[in-house]
């Protein structure tokens, strides 16, 4: 099955970001496929894959770099593709560098930037978009987010030795 | 004809914000509204036009708000739309504050974050989703971009004075 | 007997944040409650509990979130009561996104600041409002701070193998 | 008319600070009074001023300061009346330092942090204190609340020349 | 003459960046070339340019972008040339955001950074570069290090109506 | 009269802030010196102008640099005299560079740092560490501390339309 | 024997900055006493203790302090001896808030800030200081610093494995 | 063989910065030199071995400092050859304070700021620079340099249990 999601990284040492994203893809059965390209040491195949991704039936990109994190905007400047951006952690700044590099893109070439390693976060952005072309999986996405809701919920009884704000209180 | 667009502000002085996003979403012939609602003054108003989006047949929300910016995240609570962040430089701290409210989003919850004023890119990122379901549109979009690296070439000849780089140099 | 206070929290994974808030509290006998609602997740539970605090007899609300914290506004803006927000040093930036988030309200929806991890403080700032309506929580307050004087003099003596400050420069 | 509420100031440039909050108050018709004391150059006065307060009626204190803004924390220490801590954004870090000197409290001694130049907020949130005691104020701070909606609302009427969201999409 | 240095802005609105290096190359007598490419509107401008700068006789290139700067990376990454990279101030942050973006680079790809809007450093890196391979330059350069010296001194004569230190002090 | 206090400058730009210390001690009666040297383009007038500081009877040398200000280091490296660096807000990122620069120095070579563009207050320090041989000087300072604090108390008579302070409240 | 120096602490646990002041002390046989008191806690202690010290014989004040470190700054506010601060990196800020709190003064009363967690050069400052009474403390200062730069010159033949730059390459 | 890099350190502490980067020297075969002189506690030595080195045969001088870094720009004020430092991550700020201090030179004296911690990319722009005048070294850099390439390509093997992305979307 052709995949609907391309997860992207700079480098290896970055493949934990992508299985985040990967879990949370495959949670909601969307086909992925998870690939290494710097824009910096193989600016070709970044380019290339870019380029080509539309045609191969991708409809999202996610892309995920440290430190001067360049990656996403490279990826964007070379598809039409929604790109989303993840600031990874490296480095001894706490992302805040790829923060920065990522989400202060200049003007004419946008990308959807996440919270410093928010790999989950870019995957549910991506469910998101493409849940407007497929209405079975925006109701997916309700299912998720209410049992996302009654994780809330149930982490209630966690609250041991304090008390506990009454049910009602919360409108249950 | 019904917006496919939702530009969405926290507070009546963002509005050059709302006018430079309906700028790029008009240059594209894509059908927006423009409306305002704080997540804090009136939240139920924030509620409701989040939930009732999708039905209205929008696709895509932005939202603009600056210093502890909450709007983006509380329109993402109450949809599934994809939503874009924009952080607007009000207050002292150049944006700082409003980067960081609307990218580090917690787990759970994504917005597309972008750059600091970024209002042209969220538009541009909206089209780019929209896109998708609507190849004319990225037809559009590419003819945009070959304009935009037109006017980049073009540009050149503001190198008065200097000595410029030959058109070969650059390919041409 | 009806809480006071009422300890939010936007995640489980704060609850050491509400204990820490809720042994100050229990230091002072003032009756609290502690649960966990996500201004992102489950904003209806925010919603109603908020809404509903007043009636319930409760006095403070004290909100803690981390990352783009969005907890404590929200809280304020579905209640009239006073709301102290703590910000927590969840994520790689240290809390700093969470207190520029809590700290940097927009005009017209107050919230309290604490410092980053400042459950204590926010708890003690509690015990100094509603000590406004109970003359004897002030003399309680009194005696609790000097109790922490007097740890601070005794913990002089920890300055051993220093040559010490005598006692009678402190004017003792 | 005993005042409920001391507006202190560290220094006469921060008196457009105080003019904010006075006017908050003002539209509250809370009792208040304004003056200047410097944590650094009049601290006996800034002592005495803290320690009589309560005698003299005083429910909440705001404190405004800039740099590495000591008033608001001085301020706590003498006395168990909640203080409110209004950052200044003087000198040329745009009041980053002050919203740290403010909000970093150590533990012990509370001050609730505004955002910085936040005095509307600080005289809401003292308003919002003073409401516990007085259920009248709670309906005052309502009905403010209620026209602070309603100037969201009607500034939608300033999305000129842009295509307005419906009436109904908010809900209305 | 072939351009030994090639000075290269991401966009039109950083040409006084190019000036004020051009001012100091031509100070020098450095043969240099001025262009505008962007890494991500004519990333293939970039591309051409950068790979095809040593076969034009270019040494060292200067690269210039504001925001998330992406253009010294790669340029740096389509050469083996060294690569001067100029933050500029753009933006609401203060250029934060270019030094980072650009001197933050992943291993693997140098990039030399200068300060903020740090052309003229750029230029006079640049001559030191080309200074090694041309004894000449570098007797040019110690006379202008003299000059800026002696620029030093003399501007101690604006110590007007202040007490100066004498001139035997600094060892004249 | 010999100078007790060299004010020193990396920069004809910096003497607005020389002309601020200056004026302090002017007040004070102090003899003191201007001048510029720069610790990177005249570091030998830096090192004879410290190492001869001493013996030409001053006793505390102020230095005051923006950007990545090495002057006060280079200064504190060459003389046994107490150093004090100001960190001046050029540039763009408002000082915060020139304070970590000077303040951060390496264990081995002390620079007491001031604030950003702390000149007033640099002068004062080195009056007090001056007043420690100068008993009359203590008594001066004393005074002028005195007149500091009545100029916080004279300050409010331009709460102006407020309702002030009672003067007793003060303890007055 | 009298202290010449008081290091001041806000709070037991920073005991071992004392420490390491202590021991720059120690080495030059300079006097000294070690005490806690906090400007928060014990304020009238800090108080006494400032306004006492020089009757005591002490000629410089220490005093470290984490988070918003008002210490400094208000004993600073109660003598006119020459105080030095020490920002503590307590917290999650590594010492930023500290470092502000203590550099930032308002103009009229200087601290000398030294780097964060800086206890041994604040030591070194204060020798500094008060070997301008004492011509045998110059000698020992000078002597302690030339130890320094032996120090580094023998770290050198820790370049084990590494081609290691010759002796004369030093001017030795 | 004469050394053509120096690596210089503020610190034996810097060592392992010092070996990263003499390990891509000597995958270059590039003789050089490691040696340790401080800006501050040894400047002497800082200075002849900087304005030494040319003489030695020098082309690229590499110094790492950590906090207030003042050693890149000392040695760059002592000669003409291109320096490039190295901000080191030591204190509490992850080496934001040694980046600012090493970026941000004031005009004049340029120095090349790599990322913090960079010593292998000081090492590869050293390289770079050296192959202007050794063609050969050219060579062996893009050789380097697709071995880079390599490396990334053949790490995509360790995207195991995950879909990887086929080869030839690569272009492969």
């Amino acid at each position: 099955m052709n995949p609907k999601v391309t997860i992207l990284l700079g480098s290896a040492s970055d493949l934990p970001v992508a299985r985040k994203a990967a879990e949370i893809l495959e949670e909601f059965s969307v086909p992925h496929e998870v690939g290494i390209a710097s824009a910096h040491r193989t600016p070709e195949d970044v380019r290339t894959l870019a380029e080509g991704a539309a045609a191969r039936g991708v409809r999202v990109i996610l892309a995920a770099a440290g430190l001067s994190a360049a990656l996403p905007g490279v990826v964007a400047a070379h598809t039409t593709l929604p790109v989303i951006g993840i600031p990874v952690a490296g480095g001894t700044l706490g992302g805040l560098d790829a923060l920065l590099s990522i989400a202060q893109m200049p003007p004419g070439v946008p990308v959807a930037c996440t919270g410093i390693d928010g790999a989950r976060n870019a995957a549910l952005l991506a469910v998101r978009i493409l849940a407007l072309e497929e209405p079975d999986l925006t109701e997916r996405y309700r299912a998720w987010a209410r049992r996302a809701a009654d994780s809330v919920v149930s982490s209630r009884s966690k609250v041991e030795g304090l008390p506990p704000i009454p049910g009602e209180a919360y409108g249950a």
